[in-house]
């Protein structure tokens, strides 16, 4: 089917449509915001209770989320490409409390816990030894003391976050794979977290299964799945994920990871029409990729032959993010963030593109002109010639590697949940395992 | 000119060229090297005099740099694109720490101050009111001490940092743009910096300007231009750049900023041509871009229309930078870091192809696997089988933008020292001004 | 929608996939059918009905069609743009003739009569004066005696051919519409053609009309319209129209023009489909255009920014319509062709693919090496080594324009019959008509 | 280097940067040119003499040349890939008349006799046996015969053509290579061609040869190498080359085939400035590839992964050919035509372009509107408002093949004259010879 007709939603970047907010953005006066800020975080320090819940938010307004941690964190040389564990809570806690201050300078109204991939299972898998070495109570509980003391600083709230376990994947049970989440929870109970996301679950059950037991700490929960428009790894529509996701109880519902902003819009535009059907009215949320990914299929990024370190051509540039902010709040989305490839920039953008409707700009937006406008102080002149929105808005980015296609054909090995290739152990891989997968054309 | 056939050097990327070198990777017992770093780092808080000097290490071996401060920090949400000064060292020094750690630990040998644009004209240029609000002196004494603190937590060495003036830009004398380097050199005086590094000058004379004042610190001195193959914005050519560096006092001279790794390289093979022709020993020294660019002009990526906002597309790979780190070791360049795009984790590949000659690898390898090598441990199989050099060094990675060509043109206003548009001076651009500009064709 | 997972029949070139098929081609004695056609060509010198009938041959296997005479003959110098109309049949029939033969030679087992556009209030639309110089009934005449002449040097058939109206678009009755197609039809009675084509239709209420008034006519007919997966211009799915097609007395339905071959082949899956949900049986049939089309919209090609005068850059090679033939063949599709784009060694390459399948080689491939074998005679060494089918299968061929992108976005402006841009008249546009048009943004 | 850089005066495509001939085109009244032309081929049936020489037409404007008969007629199926030789000029004189014909049309003031490879050795070299079969005398005749035939239709000169030999590149010695040619000489005079053009070689040395033999006949020569600024196979610099041809005789000088428009006109700019240099003025003459190489190493498009079956992409529109003729013109080049590549709307975009120089456009024009005109005439209203120059003159066309890089590296064997396994010879190419050859890496 012609590519460009299905996508008439998404891969339109950065014409000029959204010309009808030309309109030059209105610094507003923010000291009424930050007053009300610094009351909150003075009592904060007597009660956490003092600040809005994400539900009082959401009604209200539109919640900006973080980025993601691991491929940050990754870059700055914390967290290790192919475990993905978050052992730097307890290894180099003073990184990860940079990444969250800069999130939270950029307009985070959320510091999620980094305690993504922080079941026993996954820390001790095919050779990690991060559960070993800290245990993963150990683990967690640094990330709710590093969430909390930087939410702290502004007027954020904190957010537990458990994910898909290796458990899921092996076949392992309901009961044994609950057994995995309850550990987790047991640390966010313990701290006292505003609320749960359950993140990055690629078949919509195991979610359910996490969903029903963070119903159990009495807290909102937000259920977001990382999968496309074509539905779960089990072959369950979008649409229908959504609606699974509602009734078994979640506040929040939507998409993160595996699909770049505009696709993963277009999922969120499926589950809200199946939404609408079924007459639910969860809040959706979406946290994309901020890599373009217009090549992914059912897999997303994983089977993309980039992944996960040749990624760097696919990057959003700040102005894909405003549109990408404009898109998801138009659709009625009001919990935006990001997830991998989305740094601090990534989510300042967001907030700037609907400072408007918040009221207010980032605390980073000091050191920020939107739409470039600060180029005015540059040296060059024809850089000062770019000072405004129309130029960059309008540019489309070369990408300097003319021995390179735009597009890649995913990997595609089509197996999922049950297959033997895919069940998990705590021993490291063998050689002769790896030579098996070599031989397999990719 | 074909193009291809002109740089039999540089875009030839991961074409398997080197496979000589494909012998694995023997990670060295590191035992000793961490032991001498031990004792040199206890020692050294009695005297700095303890750690071996730029020279020495230069004679020895391979040096690492780091990579660059304002685009990192910018992205972070602490550096204003467009004036691009360096005031976070006063009003974030945690984040300026922190980032000069990530170097640390991916493998840099110097820490070098965050004083780029820290001249007095430039604070206060077009608007920026750094200077006032924060006075130079404080900024610059700021970047020593956070410097220090880290490059102690290492075995790394203090670099103090200046570059061109908007004096000069403006056709001021050259008392008054030594007057302006002066102030800064007060600062590194003070602070018993290693050694100095004179970077990003676009114009021989102003570098020879800077050397010369250098000189009387009695340190060792770094000089490199931010030029390519075609020569200075006056247009004297590469070569003799390098010859007059090197003539005028730099003990090593190269060039910095402006070109990706494979064009900067080239102008070194041609700085190195002149050198050997008069006889001339300096070492060589390269801190290029992090982003390709096959299709700049003389004025390198500020006249690309995607500067600075939209060059997330040119991004290198940490594959890139293997390739980098190897053609500029056979080149002979002994000096190897990064500039504008260089995150800790490109800095960390430079580190890891160079490990063999360097006797040991960077601390932050402890959370990476060279060519993948820890993919073993993700839980899709086709992306364990991912794990291995072979797959990195052939991939050509897609850009994700098949409505984005791969090649831009340049601005080419071809403006330079002289010209109206380019004297600098306090105010800021008026509308006026800028209106006037946007009217050029960009 | 990720663009890749909705194209799994279509966009993935060239990757080895039907490697089964690597069977080296064996080269038929084609000596038995070379006489059966002698045979034929002389006994048709008596009487056309010797040769066999097309539903004859599609019943016993795969017909070869031909390629776009309004593309190749404009490049020729005898067609003009813009109108496109083939007043060349009178003005230049040796231009025309040797055509035909390149397409006989070809393997094309139809000459189908170049009466494209060929109806009177085509041929004087919009200040072409085709007919008032040469009167419509001599274009076609002359059409049908060349197809004729270069059929009998063969064993092909001649196929008469008529298409849309500008009446039709221009909102004039059925009554109106069906005698435009009568005058064409008289040409075709007279001249004994042996089957009718209605083709290029982009409504299908119109070549229901057209089909209705063929029927008159006793002949076979074959029914396409110039539409992809999206359905035609009025919004009715493209297996509705298959299925109307069918059930208004088509013999031989499906898809020619305004898509590529494997955007084609989507569109007649659908038409398969639907056909065989409602149990129509009849030939499927396509022509597609020879240019890589992955970005268009509902309407084709004539939307992409590129048509008519920059297309070259998409224009397929030899390897894609040996691609697109055995998909087409695979399908069920047994009226094998091409349209706009397709020239002569096109319409060989799908000869060749389907070799084996007829039994026969093309004439023209005496001139050819299938899959580049005759390379072995080249005189430099390395393209000597290009003589094997995995080398051409595999590659990508690069577009040599670094500053072009992959994709573009169609024009868009969605008006269809009815609108007023769209009412057709005699007069030449005028300069303010013209300015009018301009202003649009495009 | 950087790339763009280097190539100011060619790959800046289609910027409107010659818009100071916006005015748009008057079509003069070509009424007197047309009689001019008749009284002259009436009076040329008497003799040929009536016609003005190549040197006469040169010294009074521009001299427009035909385009590439082996690659068009092997897209047509009369001609070989591999082999390349011409003997369609007596298998089907019918195909090449008409190709004559249409270059005729489109402008060509000159009928190359299509003699191209047809010196005995190569026309039974590595297992073709056209000689054999045909006799190199009889096919070189025909050629005569139609190139003559061809010419009278028009005001067109008829030049004889030979090019390089297997014997050359076999080492055979000076007296055997210049016997070849002789033989090809005998039918030129026995004809009683117009002027004699040395085409296609890739060694000076070669060329000198031919144009020392071709001296004697006392016909004025052209000689082309189809070489780059990089300069001919043995190292001669593209300057030298120039200069050697215009001592040793040869009244036009130029490039032709191997590379683009615009590389091959900075290969002439470069011949011009040593020409100077030497005072020597032959007139200037450019018959270049129509498909774009800006990646291309010395050895041209032979050496690309494409040639000769996947060139598709590069092809150029009919607008860069304005492009390229205009440069042409201003760079003081008076023989203007194409090779490889080039159809008939190519070389009539040529004469378009230099219709007010000529003071008439090409027959053909009858069926064309510069810059797109005619389309005033098309039926959808958004192609009628691309009937305007500014719209042709500011696309970028899209490749239509998101998963194509936009560069190729070059296969770069690197080898020439005297290598081994450029010896050629009749006997056909082994299979075991094409399976060393396949074992290299391409």
């Amino acid at each position: 089917m012609p590519l460009k007709a299905i996508l008439p939603h998404t891969y339109t970047h950065l014409t000029g449509e959204d010309r009808r907010r030309e309109s030059i953005f209105k610094e507003k006066n923010c000291l009424e915001a930050e007053l009300r800020s610094r009351l909150r975080r003075k009592k904060s320090k007597i009660s956490n209770m003092s600040k809005r819940g994400i539900l009082e938010r959401l009604a209200e307004g539109v919640v900006i989320g973080d980025g993601g941690f691991v491929f940050a964190l990754e870059k700055r040389g914390y967290v290790k490409a192919g475990p993905w564990t978050p052992e730097a809570t307890v290894e180099h806690p003073e990184a990860v409390r940079q990444l969250h201050r800069e999130f939270l300078r950029a307009g985070s109204d959320v510091m999620q816990t980094f305690t993504f991939y922080a079941s026993d299972d996954k820390l001790d898998n095919r050779g990690n030894e991060a559960a070993s070495k800290h245990s993963g109570a150990k683990i967690n509980q640094a990330a709710c003391e590093i969430a909390r003391e930087v939410a702290n600083e502004g007027d954020a709230l904190v957010a537990g976050g458990i994910c898909q376990t290796p458990s899921y994947l092996s076949g392992k049970t309901k009961a044994e794979v609950q057994q995995e989440f309850r550990k987790q929870l047991d640390v966010f109970i313990k701290n006292d977290v505003d609320f749960m996301i359950c993140e990055y679950f690629e078949h919509v059950e195991e979610a359910e299964w996490a969903v029903e037991v963070c119903k159990e700490m009495g807290k909102p929960i937000a259920a977001n799945l990382c999968i496309g428009p074509e539905g779960d790894m089990h072959g369950i529509s979008t649409g229908e994920c959504a609606v699974r996701l509602a009734k078994c109880g979640a506040d929040i519902v939507g998409v993160n990871c595996h699909f770049d902003p505009f696709v993963s819009l277009e999922a969120i535009r499926l589950m809200k029409e199946a939404l609408d059907k079924e007459g639910l009215k969860p809040y959706l949320m979406c946290q994309p990729l901020a890599y373009h990914t217009p090549d992914c299929n059912k897999q997303g990024f994983i089977d993309l032959p980039e992944f996960p370190f040749a990624l760097e051509p696919r990057l959003s540039t700040r102005f894909d993010m405003h549109k990408y902010a404009r898109q998801a709040y138009d659709l009625g989305v009001r919990y935006i963030g990001g997830c991998c490839g989305f740094e601090p920039y990534h989510i300042r953008a967001v907030a700037e593109e609907l400072a408007e409707e918040r009221g207010c700009k980032p605390k980073g937006s000091e050191k920020h002109g939107v739409w470039g406008s600060e180029l005015r102080m540059h040296t060059k002149p024809w850089v000062r010639a770019r000072a405004r929105r129309n130029y960059w808005e309008s540019l489309n980015p070369a990408s300097g590697r003319p021995y390179c296609a735009s597009m890649s054909k995913p990997a595609a090995w089509g197996i999922t949940q049950g297959h033997k290739h895919l069940t998990q152990h705590t021993e490291a891989t063998t050689t002769d395992e790896l030579s098996e997968l070599y031989s397999f054309k990719s």
